[in-house]
């Protein structure tokens, strides 16, 4: 099956960058850690950065049931934008700079999860998303705990995903100029795990270890 | 001057991140390397990845005139988001987990930069936030070139800084809880320049050297 092509996810610029594989979609989503949520409020677009997960074809966001944002966007069109960095392109000429980066843009009705087991499911899903293992390894949430979390569940239906990959692409023109051009890649990494107070000296769990010995946004 | 609190930008959920100083959120910004711009569309709210760069208290962002999402935001409120992932924050319950970052969300009425000399400059500003000194060591565009470049302004007098540091949370009950606690840092970092096939063998140039032996995204 490919990426639907909708009015809102057909590309008018560099088409030749977009991935009808929604493999290449679960890819970006998996390998990010937050994401950027759109909504628009009566004063204007709001655009808030957000901690996710996906099962299957749902994203998860994690918010407070505090969170005016959440209230919001509950039944409205959204836009979730997850944006990977992958280097800094420069070519000889300062218009042929570009930005390698995968990207994935998802639209969509937003709906706040109001029954208790996706809820607490969701939960799971964003925490596990962050860090492998962890949900497993914590205090799971008391239901005072749970009312005061709020899960935004997203469908992956509609969604495009673009990726730009390689050197500069100088005109032909511009080769013989006395620039140095190329990529100047840009990675994410884990430090090493900082434990607080009441874990130093502990043993630093298998979970923790596997995530920080791994990239979280691997590229491709 | 403080951060101007208004009803777009007062914070209503950890208000004890909130940052008023305005070097804050120069140095959210300028440590970052793209935005997300967020502008409602008669279809819903979009959010693109976009590069951008700050002269001031004004920030331009970089976009193609054949762009529909700047001619669509031309004029329009829209709201940038700039978010530096600082550390994934293991607390011994699931609920006190939480994520150390950076971020700045600007609120106003973006603008097409249409004089030629302010569109010139804006496009200098863009390419020297990516890599400091790019702009004088590459060839500057043509009249042709400057024709298919579009450049969005926002002023950054309506914005919000939130910053969350340090270790996990937990409640004191939690604390005799056998589960290990801490920070897992997360940091961005430039492997090694990739000269393209035509710069093999030429000296990296200082400017080049110098942005990639920094961290683009320095944690305070």
């Amino acid at each position: 099956m490919e990426l639907s092509s909708t009015p809102r996810t057909t590309l008018h610029r560099h088409k030749e960058r977009g991935q009808a594989d929604p493999g290449e979609l679960r890819a970006v989503l998996d390998s990010g850690m937050i994401c950027h949520l759109g909504f628009t409020t009566a004063r204007g677009p709001v655009v808030l950065p957000t901690a996710y997960g996906r099962d299957g074809d749902t994203l998860y966001l994690h918010g407070s049931s505090a969170n005016g944002a959440f209230k919001t966007a509950n039944g409205q069109q959204v836009c979730v934008t997850v944006t990977h960095t992958d280097g800094l392109v420069c070519a000889r000429a300062v218009f042929s700079h570009s930005v390698n980066y995968r990207s994935a843009v998802i639209f969509g009705a937003a709906a706040v999860v109001s029954d208790d087991d996706e809820r607490l499911h969701g939960l799971e899903v964003i925490t596990d998303h962050l860090v492998p293992g962890r949900w497993a390894a914590a205090r799971k949430p008391t239901k005072k705990e749970m009312a005061a979390t709020s899960v935004l569940s997203l469908p992956l239906d509609e969604a495009s995903v673009k990726i730009r990959a390689g050197g500069p692409a100088d005109d032909e023109a511009d080769l013989a100029l006395d620039v140095w051009a190329g990529v100047l890649p840009v990675t994410v990494t884990f430090g090493e795990p900082e434990p607080d107070s009441g874990s130093a000296g502990k043993p630093v769990p298998a979970h923790i270890l596997q995530r920080t010995e791994n990239r979280p946004a691997a590229v491709r």
